[in-house]
């Protein structure tokens, strides 16, 4: 069977590509002699599978994409409290351009416009680092948020520096508000070169992949940034990304997303996709007009939009709740030998606290009610594939007020999910695997049990 | 065994009482002398259970909490499109009372700011409605989505008639601009009586609770709003509704809300949960000193942020492709008297698009590689909780092509989550469980088979 | 001979009535109805000459140019600090019907916008003024300044009531921003019955006359308001009274202005003339097109500017300057029988500070040089017009010294200009024409003396 | 007799040196390090003459008082067509070094900020000159205004330079904008060596003194630049002058002013007088504590307000009015021998137009009523100082009337100020003196005539 999802991207492609609106960017030559048929898309799952229609291949300066990565390196070399120190994290409402300071403060108001942007550069490596030094820092970043070697065009490069008045005045003007330390013109020049780093729609896909995996490669695995990071950036362009209104960007395409002089757009939706669309011809915002209408038909026709809440919810929560209130998983086992029973709860997915409150209201309801002469209370974590912070502290405390309840505990748990630290709850039982588990239970007083599919 | 949640939610309260900054709303007597001391909190399950601490009984007036609801039911009397040309949706930067007019439309920024909530107000029922018509409406919709009947603290509307001029002056100046087309005197005293309609915490939780779920009330199942009504509410209470910045609530709480003078503050996170908070004093922006306290705590506790990607992500994707990947779910059934294989691909949870872009790619993979031959397809949707319409959309693509590629496919559907439709893709087998599905399969050249779980 | 400043603004008129550019306000039928093809110009001397060409008798609405004249009631009535406490005197940059509040004090930016304008006409008579009081004191006070009883035109009063949302709402604003005390509604009122007092531009320019002549009437001789008030609102109307930018208006055309929707314009050049212009299509800032037209070929052709600087410096000075430089007026006067001379210093003009510097200049030089030994000095002010506090306080000091030096001084004051105290400076002799002088001369010691032309 | 005025400057600086407020510019040494005691003021008449009190020979930066004056250099350099398209004229009401410019236009919003004098020094000389064509050209016109030879202090421009990253920002955001056409590093260094030009009080109130003298040096005579540019930089300096709001400033100072951060302010008031105050200590808006106390003193207690009409008005008027209202220079003139009399109309002091308005109405008044039958008319300028385009277009209208009327008509002009054109207006008899006006009024038919005082 051939896979229909390149085809709904091919389709979406073709749907897109009769807007024939907006211009490539004017301002460099190597920009407004753009290819302006060039049309492409990607997808990136969280696994690292990559979809992609169109010009794929075609290779495009970042440009104002690498905001977003450069902000996190930023994050990572100077730590958070010194980069919000520096640049805000508001909509400005201004264009990319606008030397846009925060009254007070004097902080560029978030790290999307140009003015954020350069502070972040600045604040990469360290105050005092070379230019050399920091684009070293940035391209094997990139790399590896890319899975392969990026590189710099140098005629790119060459040609925004010839145009760098504004940035240069920005530079100063940052210099002179205290918010850069280092020579304005090194950290234009540093900006600029991040600019030039040349991607195609696949790279920008999968860079935006490990935002939405937490920070975590998709493919290699490799922690690229801590998941606050991710968070921080992933917030950052949800309101700030766009230029254009926020509230209207969050309400009708309702994902992350940064776009690029070049004509690319890099989208984001946490814990599903990472996308990008590439299309040299620009609206007045500087937004690639294509990009725009994909990103506008993907929210649309996949539902890729961070309110849509209805489904994160029933599938969090039903995972773990369905198998107990549904009683498909709760399995009163009766041994033929035994007058006493065991009471099995096991979690599915990827739990958060919904699911972990769930759990912990079958326990409380289940041993207060039907099964309160439960001989042993199995808790089952075999197809728990994670548990966040608040899900782990609820379940460890159920586990503690059980073992106080004076209730034989048995904990399946394979892959270690729980976490255990035997110094602060020590006393229920871990097995690896069912029969551990029976062995577990019979020596606590109860015979032999069976199940039918394993805890 | 006694939940630990209750504790918890305790404990969050006994943290934040320690701060006594702030004041009371003063403008009116009867906020004047609201008894500060007072502080709670809830939260509400998508599945309608309520945790609550503190005060939770205590009522209070639900101010500019109800914007967010008569937003909804603004959208539902005069459609959204009629709404969106008269209440916009950005962040204004402007204090809640602040006339704030969009440049051009003149329309209000948002409907969280008293110029769009007036607005909201004056599309409820109709034009031309009376005030009492447009107080019963909301009445009877918010106290649905309380699940009780709530009723208006005469005392309060009386209060704030009697300080109403900057509303009658933004009302006067709505009329002025076009935006309301009845008596401005009408639309303000409607607004001002729907602000005093009183509410506690676990109501406010519960109203809550109906936006993550999309809509559908947890408790009653009634759905009282569309999807894309609880997002859109969703998505301006993102970015308006906490009149601070809007990048920063984002960043560092990462879910919807909106406070009221009163001292409440809603809090919703799709899918998840619905939060409620109060205590009378309020900082300078109005919103309660400590309500904002615990949505901080909460978000940082509980991992409580629409950007916490990486866990969606890993739950969503993993229901379904670690049943397929780890081949626990994938089983090659050989029937002792059968040469050739069924393969069956089950699906779990709810699922959007990245859970079928996973059974797509098991799809590919396995029927062009170690099972090519198989005798049958067997796709079981038995325990899918619900498909979204891309995800439904991919996996009808699914089925076709198979069939296409001469494959016999049975698809097990036991709740109906692909909404067949005979018109469009009559061929494949559809059954209501394992019996019928050996039957087709058999009746297709197969002898008949066995698997030890269902499918 | 006939005058030929008739036939000049007949001219004018002319020359302008090619632009037919622009419309009339639409808001009400009133004035939409008006014939566009109405124009007309009046200049008004300082003596209250009033000159006048094109639809001069046409009678029309006096809008918001009210609001120069009721600021100066409202600093009669009120006291020109409690009117800037609650209104200030920055261009705001905005429309005319903007609600402009300054941050930190809530005050209208300026009286010349609505909201400034509906503040002062809160503050006439008294705060809880009546409707009827106020509008008789304006119609009072406006009456003085035409010299004719004027009428409010109540087809217009009634027509602005129905489209008065807007001042509604600006009044219910300035309520609730504490900036006035009434009843809103009947300050939008009275507000909107002052627009609709009607004259015509002979009217408006003798108006604008009264404010060029530091308050007193020019007919009349009635002192209307005092020459601070009048200062006030000529410098409030300079930077504020033509909406538009504040800057250009004051460097291109220079002179005060205030425009109405009714399509006129009020000019004033302080010390010189008063100027009305009429005809009824607006500009997009809402001032008559013909209007601005005529001011610019005015100030052009006229030097109607208030930099126009270097003739009035020259005038002043050398009226006074001249005459003793020159000689022309300081006689030596050598009587036969006398071997000692007489020193007359004559002064000339309206004497402000230059004026009595150039007197004291020659004082100091001539008496320390070719006339040390004069047997007195002649003061003569039979030809000073006038002369402000601090020439007149140079001028006593001056006398003052002259008295300590040991000389003998004579002062000619037929018209009073020096305002003698003689508790203050008793001992100079002061006469009222050549004979007195000549008789104190004689007894100080001199003979008689002749002048040819009189002191 | 010693002169009372320096007395009184004496009193004025020791009234305001108990102000301690503020704090001297500490961005760079060389000023924070200023003596603070140090405080003087001067006045300049519009002959010259200098009056002085405090330190008025201290040196000091002229700072941005300067972009007053290169203002009026660029508009001669480059035409006011060409600068009004690269600098706008509207008050900021922002600070000083604040890049503001406007929408659209791109523009500084006027010269007296930072961006907008950057602009100005780069039109100075040609845009493609060299900072040392710049620097001789404007070190030249200044020392011209003052009267003497200035310098640069380089110890100020070189801590300058170490402090002008805002300006560099400020000069390469005007060469992106396209305001400026040279490099950017160039134009702010040329302008912060404009600054370093050091100057005293009394240079200051004497190069004020040429702007109020219409741009003529009042001690050289030497016409330093058009009435029209003097009267620019004044129009300019009234609304944008000193940061403040212009309204205030207008309204309660009432002349045009601007200040430098070395503590200098200079004063304007057309036609009468320069103003200089220094004192380094400043205020939050970057203004001279003290400098601001003495302007509010002089403009209070010397009347020194644009506004203060009255007086004006007075003086011009009755100067010409006076003189034939009251009969004293319209002589009838009845000789012995004659049965026919000659009227005599002469105007005295600088006349503009409302002077020749007051000629043309008695003329008018006296030949159609008292002297219809006069035998002559003559006009006597023996006494008029200036004529203003207007009033000398008006009186050649008058003559020529008069002599279409049939009227003999003399003209007594001995400064030439009517500027007689031959080709024009040929008929009447110009005579230098009474003797000629004698013999040409015989020929006319008149036997010969005498008069008193000449005419």
């Amino acid at each position: 069977m051939k896979s229909p999802i390149p085809d709904y991207l091919q389709s979406v492609v073709e749907n897109v590509r009769s807007n024939d609106g907006g211009a490539p960017a004017s301002y460099i030559d190597v920009l407004a002699k753009a290819d302006t048929s060039k049309l492409a898309v990607a997808l990136a799952m969280v696994d690292g599978h990559i979809y992609s229609a169109g010009d794929d291949k075609i290779e495009f300066s970042i440009q104002s994409i690498s905001k977003a990565f450069v902000y996190a390196i930023a994050i990572e070399d100077a730590g958070l409290p010194a980069v919000l120190k520096k640049i805000g994290m508001e909509p400005s409402g201004d264009a990319f351009n606008h030397l846009s300071l925060q009254k007070g403060t004097n902080r560029p108001f978030n790290p999307m416009i140009n003015a954020g942007a350069i502070a972040a550069h600045s604040l990469v490596v360290a105050p005092d680092a070379t230019l050399e030094q920091r684009t070293e820092r940035i391209l094997d970043a990139l790399s590896r948020l890319a899975g392969r070697q990026l590189q710099v065009d140098e005629k790119v490069f060459e040609a925004e520096m010839k145009d760098a008045n504004r940035n240069m005045g920005i530079g100063y003007m940052l210099k002179a508000a205290g918010i850069i330390s280092c020579d304005p013109a090194v950290a234009v020049r540093g900006y600029i070169r991040q600019c030039a780093i040349t991607v195609n729609v696949k790279d920008l896909a999968l860079m935006a992949s490990v935002l939405c995996n937490g920070g975590v490669h998709p493919v290699s695995g490799e922690k690229l940034m801590p998941p606050e990071s991710a968070r921080q950036v992933l917030s950052v362009m949800a309101t700030c990304g766009m230029y254009d209104g926020a509230g209207e960007w969050l309400a009708t395409v309702g994902f992350s997303a940064k776009s690029g002089v070049a004509g690319a757009i890099m989208g984001a939706l946490p814990g599903q996709v990472g996308i990008a669309a590439f299309s040299p011809k620009l609206d007045e915002h500087g937004n690639s007009v294509r990009g725009v209408d994909i990103c506008r038909k993907l929210s649309a026709d996949m539902g890729l939009h961070l309110m849509n809440s209805s489904q994160v919810a029933l599938s969090t929560v039903q995972t773990s709740v369905a198998t107990i209130v549904a009683g498909a998983d709760t399995s009163k086992v009766h041994h033929p030998n035994c007058d006493r029973e065991v009471v099995v709860f096991s979690l599915r997915g990827a739990v958060r606290f919904a699911g972990s409150e769930r759990l912990t209201r079958a326990l409380e309801e289940e041993l207060s009610g039907p099964h309160s002469d439960a001989c042993a209370v199995v808790l089952s974590f075999r197809e728990t594939y994670s548990l966040n912070a608040i899900a782990r502290r609820v379940i460890h405390e159920d586990i503690k007020r059980l073992l106080e309840d004076g209730r034989n505990v048995v904990v399946t748990d394979p892959s270690g999910v729980l976490q255990w630290d035997p110094l602060k709850t020590p006393r229920p039982a871990v097995v690896k695997n069912e029969v551990e588990a029976r062995e577990v239970i019979g020596g606590a007083g109860c015979r032999t049990v069976t199940t039918s599919d394993g805890w």
